[in-house]
């Protein structure tokens, strides 16, 4: 029986079209991020199951990830996401490392789930993060640099929202403002997470289950569904504004005004999935109400690096997958032409195969891309899979253009052609 | 217990110094590859078991590979190597591709093996095909790439050796002109692969297992070595010269020669590991006594595409690890001196964030590449911390240069400054 030519369920095969798709975006997001001075590392796709376990949440681990033994009898996991290891890394070196540490990456990362719109089995994460940096400077920039990545891609304000919350206030408000113990706090933290995805009378009935008798009886759940409901920090009630818990909030989301970003709001109903977030968090949405979802998010981590028995280093980043980000680009039309990066193929005709060999060979060295017809094929034939392939210029070569020098060089978007000596090949491409 | 900072065993993390090689070497090998007209494509990094078991060898899929079973039941490996999946993305757009297609990819690969020099777990590898070209034109354009890369790292033609051999060549001298059956002329194909690891009266004590009583007496041993030992086409015995088994390499080996390249040998014991070679296989080796073995390697593998249930497509391609490359550079002293891609950073005094914040934004809109550093450090720590990081240049601001608008920039590998206004950082920058 012959072999399926599919790839493996919610993967993807990236044929060269979508391959320069894929080239493009990691080109700007590599851009922006160098920008701002972070620099690229990179780690193995296996990771000890360890690592995991101490702070990715647990339906991370327990549902999602592809674990297995290895034939040494170790644990091992394809990576579901990079922060932990990021974080390993950090730990390694922690004496040596200069701070603040910028560091980038676009690992592929994998998760078992059911895909759908939006969610893919591997998907590749432009990660970044700052460490070294306890104040709101560092979120400051990290979102500052996000936005850059979306005016680099010509996005305009209107076409995304990056929206806000801080952990340490999210503690406040549930277990000092509504009294709820350590347990009912974590449940209701990870119930709001869900409550966009829920309608809001599944949402009542799913906080019911969770209060207690007495914390319902102390109105917990309107007071909850109050704040949930709140549109910025100056709508907060006032015991909660001056508990101290929103200050790292409001400098934020002011120096981002200041910035000239105006597309920011907090948004009390952001969680994020991961365990490990201590401080801001902060998702960027699009606006398309189509595509109507997170495309990345982060926030501030800083006890992440100090389970790898180092001294904590506290950090703030985020990860943004390639599959809503090219959803984003198309959705908003601002993908680009992308050409094949030919800039001349060479078809021929008659017994001059060596002599073909040497003129592809001078033009590469005049930095030109040339692919030679190999085909054997008809020149009408070789002319036509040139077209077919979306290549622009084609040099024609036979018998008589070796014995004379003079060689035909067609433009195929405009059926031009021009009769040129091999060395004003490259000048007669680069002026056009 | 804290967990451990190590990557897993016998793969590698890439710190930022470590990923800027890594980033030398792939740039390089994408431009050549890009420069013969070479399109880039990538595969999800699991598989499906059954595409390695038709082909790969037994020794990779059954003690190599990483293999296991999904959350849905199904039996996936991490890829050992990339042939298979370019094989099956082929076969399943067959018929719109336009030949002959030339693609390549820089996937990262994994084997289960005793890690050593040269040889890891993880390792990424340069996979360049041809499909589409049934005769040595392909072999004669793949290796002058090979070679081109060479010389666009610098390497001069006596650091590699370029040695051929052919496969049905092989299976001729085994099959007709040995007369071996089927099993034998296998196991003995596994040995002479072998050979070089083993001292000479191990090599001869294991072929004396595989021959029979008869083939011995009909002297296959003796005539074996004698093959093996044979340094160029001219002296193989006459009854092989006229088999017409010779005509591809020759032919491959005048037309290199042709182009200049003058360090492409035949060598008869040149086998490659895999099954799936039809013709032409080639590899090159490191003339560096202290590091002397196969960096790479490929071949004509005629057969792959046609498993997946199409007609069968002519194929030409190689894989070059990143291992032994970065082994041949810094052994031949072929790395350049690579720094973080960093242009300025900015070093900073008193209460004015939002100022230098500005300021860098006003930078990095003229392309420079600018870190400022958020430690709150005083001044003097933050110029050592450039200096650590091997930066060149640093603005320093404080209070005073915010109200006169001048700044200074300093030139850490000279120890020099000079003030300048925040339009002409730029220009100082590129002057120098």
């Amino acid at each position: 029986m012959a072999l399926s030519t599919q790839p493996y369920k919610g993967a993807r095969d990236f044929y060269p079209e979508d391959k320069r798709l894929q080239k493009y975006m990691f080109k700007t997001l590599r851009k922006v991020a160098e920008r701002y001075g972070y620099e690229e590392y990179d780690a193995p796709i296996l990771e000890p199951l360890e690592i995991y376990l101490a702070k990715s949440g647990e339906e991370i681990v327990n549902e999602q990830t592809y674990v297995f033994e290895d034939r040494g009898g170790r644990k091992v996991v394809i990576r579901p996401e990079m922060t932990p290891t990021v974080s390993r890394m950090v730990a390694g070196k922690r004496q040596e490392l200069v701070y603040p540490l910028r560091w980038y990456s676009i690992p592929n990362l994998w998760r078992y789930e059911r895909p759908q719109r939006g969610r893919l089995r591997e998907h590749w994460q432009l990660n970044v993060d700052i460490f070294g940096v306890a104040d709101s400077s560092a979120e400051i920039e990290i979102i500052s640099l996000v936005d850059d990545v979306f005016k680099e891609y010509g996005a305009s304000t209107g076409m995304y929202q990056i929206k806000l919350n801080d952990r340490q206030l999210v503690n406040y408000i549930l277990r000092e403002y509504l009294s709820l113990d350590e347990q009912a706090a974590y449940s209701v933290s990870k119930l709001i997470d869900r409550m966009n995805k829920l309608e809001r009378s599944v949402f009542l009935g799913q906080l019911d289950d969770i209060l207690s008798d007495q914390q319902k009886q102390s109105g917990a759940a309107e007071k909850l569904v109050a704040i949930l409901d709140t549109k910025s920090i100056a709508d907060l009630p006032q015991a909660i504004k001056e508990s101290g818990k929103v200050t790292a909030l409001e400098a934020t989301l002011s120096a981002l005004r200041a910035a000239g970003i105006q597309n920011a709001v907090y948004d009390p109903t952001l969680m994020r999935g991961f365990d490990y977030y201590t401080g801001i968090v902060f998702e960027v949405f699009d606006t398309d109400p189509e595509n109507n979802r997170a495309m990345l998010g982060g926030g501030r981590y800083d006890g992440l690096v100090g389970l790898f028995g180092v001294e904590p280093v506290p950090t703030v980043g985020f990860g943004w997958g390639d599959v809503t980000l090219s959803q984003f680009l198309i959705s908003h039309k601002l993908v680009p032409e992308l050409k094949p990066e030919v800039d001349v193929a060479i078809v021929s005709t008659g017994d001059i195969q060596s002599e073909v060999a040497a003129i592809a060979a001078q033009l590469r060295k005049q930095e030109l891309n040339v692919a030679v017809d190999l085909s054997g094929k008809k020149l009408g034939d070789q002319l036509k899979n040139a077209e077919k392939r979306g290549l622009d210029w084609v040099l024609v070569i036979g018998e008589n253009e070796i014995k004379s020098g003079v060689l035909t060089l067609k433009y195929l978007p405009e059926h031009v052609e021009v009769k040129v000596a091999l060395t004003d090949v490259r000048s007669a491409i680069q002026d056009k």
